[in-house]
């Protein structure tokens, strides 16, 4: 009876970070998404600071990123692999050709949505599983690994380029 | 024996996660420590963009959540309660005299050692209980509310600052 109820605590443990992760991976989604309601056409297209990223640049770069996890995760194909070169393997300034702003918005969305689709069905079991860019070999001696490790530093990476992003709104 | 391995399996999960989030709390200090050693005295009195925040700012601003995080988690008390009033309850225009550059840079550098020499001590049990924020009834309905989560999500707000501070980086 004890050791049943200790399986069970520790259990609800490794389920429980799995919900911290995620909503600090929604949180940072949707302070995103109030960011895009709020700001203007003209303010996507500013640089963060001078001489910096646009705001249209780092909305593509995120996408990108996210888009990414599909495949990562062992979910799917990319939905927008088409992205990867203009906001991952280039920078703002490649003159590379953008999507419209209206077009990155609906990629934000879906992208998001599909991951969402995703995330709510996996067990604790899988988050804790490796990703597809380590070995079975690696990841024996590397169990930190795992899709919930990736979920976590990309929320701090998006969190750092909305750091940027604030920056964009008028005051 | 099965269920025995089934209780290690699941522990090790627990420790893992902790290991995962204070590896993503050390590479976010790691990274503002980089900065500390290349921007110049001036670009710290810059504002990260035109009428936003100087960089001495957000370096006290991050001081100063860093050491709430001792009285938050029952390690101590803040080592530097003088800076709240400047950077955590005042914007950066207040015109509250600010500590110098070279003081805060001390700061950043004692209050983390003081954090993580706590931090390394620290077992899963310990991470997974309840902060100082919550009462025990409302841990009870709200077991999320633990120090990792709070760790997670200073890791998370850290990385939104530096995401601000590199632009302070001349070209």
């Amino acid at each position: 009876m004890q050791s049943q109820s200790q399986v069970k605590s520790v259990d609800t443990g490794s389920e429980l970070v799995v919900r911290m992760a995620l909503t600090a991976w929604n949180t940072e989604n949707d302070r995103i998404n109030k960011l895009i309601d709020k700001l203007s056409d003209g303010d996507w297209h500013s640089q963060i600071a001078s001489g910096k990223n646009s705001g249209i640049y780092l909305l593509g770069h995120l996408i990108a990123v996210n888009d990414n996890l599909l495949p990562l995760f062992g979910l799917g194909a990319k939905l927008y692999p088409n992205l990867e070169k203009v906001f991952l393997s280039s920078p703002d300034s490649s003159g590379l050709e953008k999507p419209s702003l209206a077009e990155l918005k609906t990629c934000w969305t879906e992208v998001n949505a599909a991951l969402n689709g995703y995330f709510v069905e996996m067990t604790a079991d899988e988050w804790f599983g490796k990703h597809n860019a380590v070995s079975a070999d690696d990841f024996v001696k590397e169990p930190h690994r795992n899709k919930l490790n990736v979920l976590m530093n990309r929320t701090v990476h998006q969190s750092y380029h909305r750091g940027q992003l604030v920056l964009l709104e008028k005051k």
